[in-house]
């Protein structure tokens, strides 16, 4: 059927596939310059950089990732020509962990470590929900003490301010998975044959946000109808049962030391909530210590984290302040960054216990946030354009912009087809150029040039609306061609005022 | 007969797949601070930065690398749940077509953009040969003007300087593709029937600095069998033709001038070989005009370059000082960069002629032949580290940490296991912190601190022979515990010394 068809050129589609997107200019930019700020608070604080493969074998990721209702488990994975399987990172903790296994004996112990780059997801995407997005993280591994955790929250709060978060917009609150296996031992939810059950309480417990109270009750109970008349399947917990549970997510008091005493009463019997919540205790009196008080640092058991491989802390930072979603309506901006401790990961490789904690930062939520409050002040700039009057004399042009390089000035000559002048002001208009510089034969001859602030164009044809005012301001001069760079600069300089 | 064996716990393995590695502490910051060179060099051009998915659809990738002999074509690929082949790009420039067809209503006119960031190639890993590189391009797109690839080779040149690579050390070599097409089509070799011969003749010029001119000359003709004893199929040129295009590789002269009236003989009768030879005179003309001299920059017929899209100039940069290699031979170091011009890249997705031409950088060749020639100074430096000699005050210790971090000074606490005293130094020392604090109770007592200055410690442990000189230049002093971050600051500046 196909061959009867007249043959047509078929050509690529010209889009990056579902769900990637690419980033352009002043994006790239803000972006770097906020790794940069990251960065250098992560430094300070003594962690190293590394840089992981991209790809990894399918069996050293393994498999932490939540709501796994995919084939592939949330990865993008192939086989390599031996037949072994590969795939993308989905996140840069289980990279660290096999890096560690292989490198335990070089090592510094601990080992404080920051990675910043590009993870993998292949999930269903949707509005802002990309398959490639940044993380940046950091994790301590090697040690089991409570002040590795509790470092961690400081230098996460130090770092929502050093990018532009003021406190008082954000709050890092931390939990223990401890806390909830003893709340869920006191349930009578321990025991293996209560897998099911137990990931069934965490994820509901993980939805609290979405689904409210009465949501997060239903889904304990026999399940939950949403809006749309879909049922989701509960837990299936007795209301003694979920009493406990629920008792635990409203157990936040106002002081951390309240909290603890609280969660103590709840996990009463069980050894494992007891030292869940003495852990708590450690890392709210360090931090107390080093004056991270609740408005920054808080102890908040409604914190699970969705990843499988938590085994004690957890935490999670979120933005306070409300923003408009996309219906309009007014909501808090919510996590930009999570993690917790993990000391089974690096087990999984060497079989000797390794404890490790670390966070990992949402950059790309981050610096959505930092936009919408109006806090980026991107540094990108436009360059100078030298407009092309004679295309025989382009090497006059590429003198010109060689002199404004070498004073440090950004600058390009118009490449395009110079016939219409026009095209080329158009053209430095869309480059967002300070300044355009013009050079006729006429000028030529005369040894000056035309200097054309475009900065100062666009105000005044906005504002002015006198011709006498025009003359009073002249967005274009003629100087001598020797004044050249001194001119430029001081354009640039009072575009900037 | 497996189900007969005792079952054991299968570990992963804690290895990168094959090919792949990881890069620790030094060697990123050392990377992200060349990045930060070459991306100011291009960003004083004018050049915009792009991040563009690391994934794309494989027709939008297309189908040009060298040397394909392998089932995938070079590239990692798999298919997307809805059966789309998608896979890792190889190369920046592929995915900048695709970019530039999709956004070309809204991108200016030329377009400049750079780009950097990891490529990965499905080839056979070997000694020094990863499937996982980084990449930093840049690329005017939107114009046919030989100004543009003027300008590209013109900024190479800053850009190996600006990174370290002095004048002298690297050349930049220019040539076309349309001269040697000229050539093939003097020596008979144009038309559709003879791709195979004309593809054999490219990789057999692409082949000479490791052949030498009598193994590219055997490649011409019937074929030439290696050290190995293996043959590889030659053009089957006949010697007339084979004298042409051996006329072609010789024909480098002293000047640019010189070298283009040679080709121009070389291609007489040629009209794709004339335009040529008229492209390389003009970027020679631009180029002088603007002093950059054959001492870096030049016309040699020699480079093709691998890649299959080029269809004008093509340049390569190699760093001509000698290295031994692995088996201490001396030899050149070789190309670091290439690039040339790719005008039917774009039109593939839109069907409409759009020139572009650009450069790609390879930076972990770079930054290798950096290290090689001594010439890297890496900024990165060790923590200060404050030691735990009494574990119940470990809000004492994190209090001297803020206090150094609040000053600038990059500090942390030990968190291993503070029994062993012996081991918090030796941690500090593969740290290689310049300080290291002690604090123990009877010091807490007296309001005194010491501290440790390592990078001397290990230089007088190296140098001096008696205790006189010992107790002359302490490596350890006790200072009040208030003057701390004075003390450390001063410390730290004496060991920059």
């Amino acid at each position: 059927m196909a061959k009867d068809k007249k043959k047509k050129i078929l050509r690529p589609k010209a889009l990056p596939p579902k769900g990637f997107r690419d980033y352009f200019g002043a994006e790239v930019v803000e972006r770097s310059e906020m790794l940069r700020e990251i960065t250098a608070v992560y430094h300070r604080y003594g962690f190293d950089p590394l840089e992981s493969s991209a790809v990894e074998t399918v069996e050293a990721l393994g498999k932490f990732l939540p709501d796994v209702d995919r084939p592939n488990e949330g990865v993008f994975a192939w086989q390599d020509e031996d037949d072994s399987w590969m795939a993308l990172r989905y996140d840069l903790t289980a990279p660290l962990a096999r890096v560690y296994a292989q490198n335990r004996n070089d090592l510094p112990s601990p080992y404080r470590r920051f990675a910043m780059g590009p993870v993998w997801r292949n999930e269903k995407p949707g509005p802002g929900r990309y398959r490639q997005f940044y993380q940046c993280d950091a994790d301590t591994v090697g040690t089991a003490s409570m002040a590795a955790d509790a470092e961690i929250c400081a230098m996460l709060s130090d770092t929502l301010e050093a990018v532009g978060i003021p406190r008082g917009d954000y709050i890092i609150r931390v939990n223990n998975r401890k806390v909830l296996n003893g709340v869920l031992e006191v349930a009578g939810l321990s025991g293996d044959d209560k897998d099911a059950e137990r990931g069934i309480v965490l994820r509901a417990i993980d939805k609290l946000d979405r689904l409210g109270l009465d949501g997060v009750r239903a889904l304990l109970g026999e399940g939950r109808k949403d809006a749309s008349g879909d049922f989701t399947k509960g837990a299936g917990l007795s209301d003694e049962q979920a009493d406990v549970v629920m008792g635990f997510m409203s157990a936040k008091r106002d002081t951390g030391a309240e909290t603890c005493a609280r969660l103590s009463e709840l996990v009463q019997g069980s050894d494992i909530g007891a030292q869940g919540v003495a852990e708590l205790e450690e890392i709210a009196s360090l931090l107390d210590a080093q004056g991270y008080g609740p408005d920054r640092i808080d102890i908040d058991p409604s914190v699970v984290r969705g990843l499988g491989y938590y085994t004690g802390p957890v935490y999670e930072a979120e933005l306070t302040f409300e923003i408009l979603d996309e219906k309009g309506r007014k909501r808090q901006f919510g996590s930009v960054a999570g993690g917790g401790r993990y000391d089974d990961l690096v087990k999984r490789f060497t079989g000797q216990e390794v404890p490790a904690t670390g966070v990992s930062i949402g950059v790309d939520r981050l610096l959505a946030a930092l936009r919408e409050k109006g806090r980026i002040n991107s540094t990108a700039k436009g360059p100078v354009v030298v407009t092309v009057m004679d295309r025989d004399r382009m090497s006059d042009y590429q003198a010109m912009v060689a002199e404004l390089r070498d004073a440090g000035i950004r600058a390009e000559v118009y490449l395009g087809n110079p016939k219409n002048f026009g095209n080329q002001l158009k053209y430095a208009d869309k480059r967002e150029s300070p300044v355009a510089i013009i050079e006729g034969g006429d000028e030529k001859d005369r040894g000056v040039v035309q200097i054309k602030d475009l900065a100062l164009g666009a105000r005044l044809a906005a504002e002015i609306e006198t011709s006498e005012e025009w003359k009073a301001q002249p967005a274009q001069k003629e100087i001598a061609r020797g004044d050249l760079v001194a001119e430029v600069k001081a354009m640039i300089a009072r575009a900037a005022e």
